[in-house]
């Protein structure tokens, strides 16, 4: 066994701290590579360049992640858990329909908008037609709760006579997330044929307010609402 | 001179056609063109497989358009030009405010789904950070009257009493276009979490009024409307 390689395997490079704590090693590698597939792509990452920028090695990554795709697909599973752990955090059981759903499309605006490379990495699953994403099934888990909560947020507000009885809570969650992804995806396209009014801070701010009030009166019975809850 | 260069200097491909119909073969190879930026992007595209899938020559495409970038600008320009000529060919401004909207969005919803090659060119630029319709003055200017209907659109409805003061075109364009996009650059990754019920024909045709129902309840004085008009 050579001298770089730890006990059980694992190369031990001259920066790796795994010893002492191999969940940030791996947290610090996973930040890395989502800047890197999200500028570039899973065929033009490249893992010397994400190594440079981390704490440890090409062949800690490897130890890691076992090749460039699957680091690639556990970039992907890092990121939807993110934003589903934070959805779940907002505890919106606890607030009134109306106000947990205004809460969670701001929240989404949020994120999004915060993680421009968390909206990179879909776009470009969806320009190679979701290969990755389909083929992870801890992804689908992932997000199938997402969907149970906005169940419950529109279930809470038809009893209380505040949303419409006829609410899909997955076409409500793709309303909500074209929105909010648009925002970011299309940004640069959507500056350079309009200018950038709705891209600059307080565009934005309007933006923000505007898809509240979208998602909130296509739910209200009375629209009217909507505009305390912006 | 070469004998296969014609007297103008244009060279005189085996295929071309150009002396009986030149804008037939700019049309034929700005189709195909299309086609092959939208499935492989600007760097990857190859003028070998255009040129063999259209009745000219790879000589002649060069002699239309210049270069490979030049191409790719054409054919943006070309799928914004045809989107925004039908949009015009609606004749909106005869109709009612609330139906004149509620026929836009339905036309933009289709056109997106029925040309998915148009929302892979606009994905594909915007992971370039939208890089060449940020250089094409011919786009923005094509684009610019998108914004003068919908401000007819609302001025009229709100001189009919029908929608909401307060309405800014801009904003209004960003949500339908949102919507409308969302529905087909991120199918792939919505049906891999969400699986495949809303992109399904009865899941579009849902989709579709849930679509228009969003938009005309986003503006209507009285949203109670929205359901006549889907």
């Amino acid at each position: 066994m050579a001298d770089d390689s730890a006990p059980n395997g694992a190369p031990q490079g001259r920066k790796a701290t795994w010893k002492q704590n191999p969940e940030a090693v791996r947290a610090d590698i996973l930040r890395v590579a989502r800047a890197e597939f999200a500028e570039h792509g899973l065929s033009g990452a490249r893992i010397q360049e994400i190594a440079a920028r981390t704490a440890t090695s090409k062949r800690m990554i490897f130890y890691y992640f076992g090749d460039k795709t699957r680091l690639y697909r556990a970039v992907l599973e890092d990121a939807y858990v993110e934003v589903r752990a934070a959805e779940a955090a907002l505890d919106l059981d606890g607030l009134a329909a109306d106000r947990a759903l205004a809460r969670l499309v701001g929240f989404t605006f949020d994120h999004h908008r915060d993680n421009p490379d968390f909206v990179r990495l879909v776009m470009i699953e969806n320009i190679h037609r979701a290969a990755h994403l389909g083929a992870s099934d801890t992804i689908r888990a992932t997000n199938s709760p997402v969907i149970g909560q906005l169940r419950r947020i529109c279930e809470r507000g038809g009893q209380e006579g505040l949303f419409r009885a006829d609410l899909d809570p997955l076409q409500l969650h793709w309303t909500i997330s074209a929105l909010c992804f648009y925002n970011v995806s299309n940004q640069p396209s959507f500056s350079s044929l309009f200018g950038d009014d709705l891209s600059r801070p307080e565009g934005q701010e309007r933006l923000r307010a505007g898809v509240i009030d979208t998602v909130l009166r296509a739910v209200l019975c009375d629209p009217g609402r909507a505009a305390a809850l912006v």
